[in-house]
């Protein structure tokens, strides 16, 4: 802990955070069970492959009064990259948990789920708790980005659960970590190991949701940091009235940050992934796009503007995913050549003369900083570092190059100098706005409840969350009602559906509806900071997304 | 305008600024003048350069029953760069002038001092001032850096505010802008135009800053967007603990910005320039002192930190600016030759050997994107772009390199794993904090005071701002007070004495004083986004530096 404790964090440390009415008078609630469920696809498979845990019927939890329940040790695990609100989700378990049996205990397993099968913990006593409600962070306990996926390590779990007298665990994670909980609910079940596994939806990127679980946490706090930034640029942006400001996010494949981001901040250009791949589009047509934008508004004589960028671009751009895979092959093969030429420029001749010629065009065309990136920045296994790539500044720059062309055929008259960003780490970490402190702090809750109601192989879910909290509903969802098979690594496995933007989904569609005018006029929107104080329209928000899902 | 107002700027809109006492009942205040003032240095050179303006006494507004004043016009004008707080300097100016008289008339110049000289104007109505209460940016009636200095614009100005009827200037600008301004004053005084000219003190670096001026509005709420950035990826590195984040800060020459932040956030390291020019440190031992850092918490068990770097850097290490006049020299000398180089290699090879040996030496000590920057991004003059270096990498990259020096002689032996990161533009336009706001409000309604008293030449003074705003203390300091002569491209001229970190000042002692322990424990602090709402102590703060200033 840190010597010093800002203002904003001790006074924050007394929210209280809201909860769905069914638990407002403890984790005790009566679970009300639905209809056995299936899976998402590839319903036998899954079956199969989850006999004692296939058709849990989902449930819903409805306040009844509480009965005597036997203390029982639960262990919690953060699992993954960091997310706004992970301390909330311990905090609601801890509550949770102690209006069960007062006896009950906590333990963390410390960095991530290397934690368990290592056996590091510590005890998370009220002291501990206390410390951490509603702050940012995963430093309380730490996260890691093991994979839970083999009998060694759900043994040795077994074994460091038994000494703690742990009986039930839960998984705070992304798409993958819930698959894995429930992968080790099922060998624990089989094994008659005596020990429940319920996970929680987590993860920045917003690509956990489907129609059971309406989103994973984080999303709302991250969209809103990014957001407030974007909106302070837009506002710099149309003071200055000279720069172009192209702005990365964060978030691997999904673009939901893109999209909700763009949905608060209305910028003048926002590529979206998704929709990217499903047009086929290339890397020369992303760049007409955006020099046709900037060319509309340079003809107003509006020479700057926002351009949003998600992270994960380069690999939807179906030329430049095949120019990746055969550099990869191509570096493989011919390194002993290629590591032997001392010349940037070599090198990348050497490249073009190799290349099939159709990704060889694609290579020209990039700009010589990229196209050295291509070639030098490889990891371990010799493969291009995709994560590395400075999507913005290659954007900018080919934009750059193409407004030139367009000046020389009388098509553009403007000015364009660029300013680039990349937001991803100022977000992940930030204290959870009240969504989130909510949200997490009802999910941890609704876990302890399941772990009650005796539920193992569930995710926590909390419903109805675009309403006020009193409207909330806490229940549980069989993991394997979430699952298909699909192909990673050349292996079906299986795995809970990732959600990327849909383009017939609403959210998208709006942004759609929008965007050639947002292109054109300037209509930034300033969305300001998170505010944790003040009046609920300003405090109590949820992301556009979600409202626009939810319609 | 916007189509969409955020949930937040709408509440925001609402909140009144508080004022000094003494103007609490209107701008028309009894000014209650001091002894004749003389100059901050050369004092008779600046005598002889403004004899019509200078010894005028400091002024401090009472509260006093107000005296029917006639109604005169205004004009305000923003100079340079954005800072928050702009729009409540001119909604403070356009309130008190109403406050003198109800018929008195506010124009905006647009785009800056260009506005005054070529007429571009638009008359700022209460429905204009309403719709940018509060708000950040300088969108209302833009910026600009056009020097005002010439007699020529003088006179074209002068007939502009003529046709208008303006016999009064309020100029919003940093020190240059301030220095211009009592040009103005002087000039429209012995022409006797009958036109006053009032500055107030902007700009985000901070060092607009003296005995008679506590502060330069924007400083504020910039170093919170800022250090709210710091602290969650703080929080971050702390969770994840496996990066360390070099983080590049906003601020052309002074580190006022890193040097708050950091007591703000308590960073592993913070470079201060002022501190390696004064130490004459060479690049080498900033990299060295970095590389100790992250060696000694590697040494911990700790492969993950935060360091603050001042975006100004690098013109404050003597050998490097050295370095980058003679690269400018020789650039110049032998662009011919330079030019017909096709390669970068051989472009780095032409410039190394044609250094002098020590600045060879350097130049051959940086990485080669910095060596090639050096030499390939030049202005329209063919000057090196300093503001262009990637600093934050640059260090990053040199840390790392003195890191597998130091692994192969056994003095190290952990991970180094980078993420840079710049900020500036995202605080610049944020909307301005309650201080910020309080602040630039009274500056703007004490200037309608200065202009009721009917001063010229003067710069609106709110004091004692380390208290409540109900211990304010509204006035006017003569700008020639503040002024010396300094050498400014080859000529001597008047100019505010720019105020850079000084090292024997209360801020950096006591950052001196800690930054070995904030350097090998994690002490970091989280401070949160900006709070409009809330406790007192949330909302309602002032800098570290400002506190410690005037302890």
């Amino acid at each position: 802990m840190s010597s010093v404790i800002s203002p904003l964090q001790k006074a924050r440390a007394a929210y209280a955070p809201k909860l769905p009415p069914a638990l407002a008078k403890g984790a005790n609630a009566r679970a009300v069970e639905g209809k056995p469920t299936a899976a998402a696809g590839d319903v036998e498979k899954i079956r199969a492959l989850f006999p004692e845990n296939f058709g849990s019927p989902m449930v819903t939890f409805e306040a009844a009064p509480g009965k005597a329940q036997a203390a029982f040790n639960v262990g919690v695990i953060l699992s993954g990259g960091q997310a706004p609100g992970g301390h909330n989700v311990i905090a609601g378990l801890f509550d949770g948990l102690k209006s069960l049996n007062k006896d009950c205990k906590l333990y963390g397993f410390l960095k991530g789920p290397d934690g368990l099968v290592k056996n590091e913990f510590m005890e998370l006593t009220a002291d501990v708790i206390g410390a951490y409600r509603n702050t940012g962070g995963f430093d309380m306990i730490g996260s890691g980005r093991t994979k839970l996926e083999k009998v060694e390590q759900f043994e040795a779990g077994r074994k460091n659960c038994e000494a703690l007298g742990v009986k039930a665990l839960v998984i705070i994670g992304g798409d993958d970590s819930n698959t894995n909980a429930c992968l080790l609910a099922e060998y624990y079940k089989k094994t008659k190991a005596g020990i429940q596994v319920v996970g929680c939806p987590k993860t920045i990127d917003g690509d956990l949701k489907n129609e059971y679980i309406e989103a994973s946490f984080g999303f709302d706090t991250a969209c809103r940091v990014y957001s407030e930034l974007i909106g302070n640029i837009g506002r710099d942006a149309n003071s200055a009235k000279k720069y172009w400001h192209f702005i990365k996010l964060m978030g691997r494949s999904a673009s939901h940050i893109a999209l909700e981001c763009a949905l608060q901040t209305h910028p003048n250009a926002a590529i979206i992934s998704e929709e990217v791949a499903a047009k086929k589009s290339t890397i020369g047509e992303i760049v007409d796009y955006l020099a046709g934008i900037v060319a509309a508004r340079a003809a107003k004589g509006m020479n700057f503007g926002v351009a949003l960028i998600p992270e994960g671009l380069v690999e939807f751009i179906p030329e430049v995913k095949a120019l990746i895979a055969e550099l990869n092959d191509l570096l493989a093969k011919e390194e002993a050549a290629f590591g032997k030429l001392a010349d940037a420029d070599a090198k990348i001749d050497f490249l073009k003369k190799r290349l099939s010629a159709d990704k060889a065009q694609v290579y020209a065309s990039l700009p010589r900083t990229i196209q050295l990136q291509l070639c030098l920045d490889r990891d371990p296994h010799g493969n291009v570092q995709v994560s590395q790539i400075e999507t913005e500044k290659m954007l900018a720059e080919m934009v750059k190059a193409k407004l030139a062309r367009m000046k020389a055929e009388g098509k553009y008259s403007g000015k364009f100098s660029t300013q680039t960003h990349f937001f991803g780490y100022e977000g992940r970490c930030a204290a959870p706005s009240n969504f989130d402190a909510d949200y997490c702090y009802s999910l941890g809750y609704t876990a302890a409840a399941l772990l009650g109601a005796g539920k193992t192989g569930y995710m926590s879910s909390v419903r109805n969350t675009v309403k006020s909290a009193d409207q909330w509903i806490a229940g549980g969802i069989p993991i394997t009602m979430m699952m298909n098979m699909e192909r990673r690594h050349g292996e079906d496995k299986p795995v809970i559906r990732k959600a990327l933007v849909e383009l017939d989904g609403a959210p998208f569609r709006y942004f759609a509806s929008q965007r050639e005018k947002w292109a054109v006029e300037t209509d930034y929107v300033y969305p300001g900071p998170i505010q944790y104080f003040g009046p609920s329209e300003v405090c109590d928000l949820c992301t556009e997304t979600l409202k626009l899902e939810q319609r």
